[in-house]
């Protein structure tokens, strides 16, 4: 079964996406880029969110993606921060739910496991890998590497689940591998 | 010239909405209530977060406010409350703007000022003053007075700001005393 996955690096000023087709253990890229709100005053929150918000919709139409894959974001030093970062990743999550796609959320370790095989992997590392699993002409971005490493992760997740679900009994279907993080 | 305001308290669990008309120094009360996501999982924030955005956009659709008024809400003591709380904050945000609504923003602190006169006020304190200043025959619910407080604090605010343009020289206008808080 082919799988449109639509990965999203949530921030306020740059939210990376990328998109992918995972057709059994293949994975094809798609699309990848940035919504970037640095041209609204950053006061301006409620029309930052907008911008993502719209983004991610847009990003959505154009792409057709099955489902997406959202980065579990963490709280920063700076709790100023941390609130702003939620709140860029709500307007994200919003534009998703909004259009009826189905939301699986993974850690920045849980990604860097999935594409380097260890969560301590650099964002330069991410990219290569990125770039390897992909097959693309150049490196991408890094707010595209992660936002392509999250979807290319949730394929992996998938993938494993659904061999899962093929080979186990139903009773134990619902203790597969396929994890997604809790932690917000 | 009257104005429809709607007044809203986020929050992950209950995001509280109240929707005032003013008049000059006039206030009348429309409607109050309620969105609460308690009927979903606690783990599955991007459907609380979609429960938040429908709601909000149906009290935009039902009550048709001609501008919004929303809550800053402040770092909490868990990080972890803070980011959750970011996220509702960016959904319900994120539902006005999609629907063009112009969103002005105020502390707690400037609200209880606005109702009550002085910041240290309780949540009491604020459902009794709402009542008052809009002849309700009962006091409302803490989450809706707190969102119908919203409200009349940018009544207050827009009506001062009204009247500074009316009085001021042009060059003056843009140093009224309509501040907008910039602290999120």
């Amino acid at each position: 079964m082919t799988m449109r996955i639509l990965g999203i690096d949530p921030g306020l000023r740059t939210t990376g996406f990328g998109v992918i087709e995972s057709e059994g253990s293949k994975l094809h890229y798609v699309a990848s880029g940035t919504i970037k709100t640095d041209a609204v005053d950053i006061g301006q929150l409620p029309l930052r969110l907008k911008i993502i918000f719209d983004g991610v919709r847009e990003v959505v139409a154009r792409y057709q993606p099955t489902c997406a894959s959202v980065e579990i974001v963490f709280v920063n030093v700076n709790p100023q921060s941390t609130l702003l970062l939620g709140q860029a990743r709500g307007a994200a999550l919003t534009a998703l739910v909004s259009l009826d796609l189905l939301v699986s959320e993974y850690t920045a370790l849980q990604m860097k496991k999935a594409i380097v095989g260890h969560g301590a992997a650099k964002k330069e590392q991410v990219q290569e890998m990125v770039m390897r699993l992909l097959a693309l002409p150049g490196l991408p971005g890094k707010d595209a590497a992660d936002a392509l490493g999250l979807a290319i992760c949730h394929a992996h997740a998938a993938g494993s689940f659904a061999a899962i679900a093929r080979s186990a009994p139903l009773a134990q279907r619902s203790h597969g591998q396929f994890k997604k993080g809790r932690s917000y």
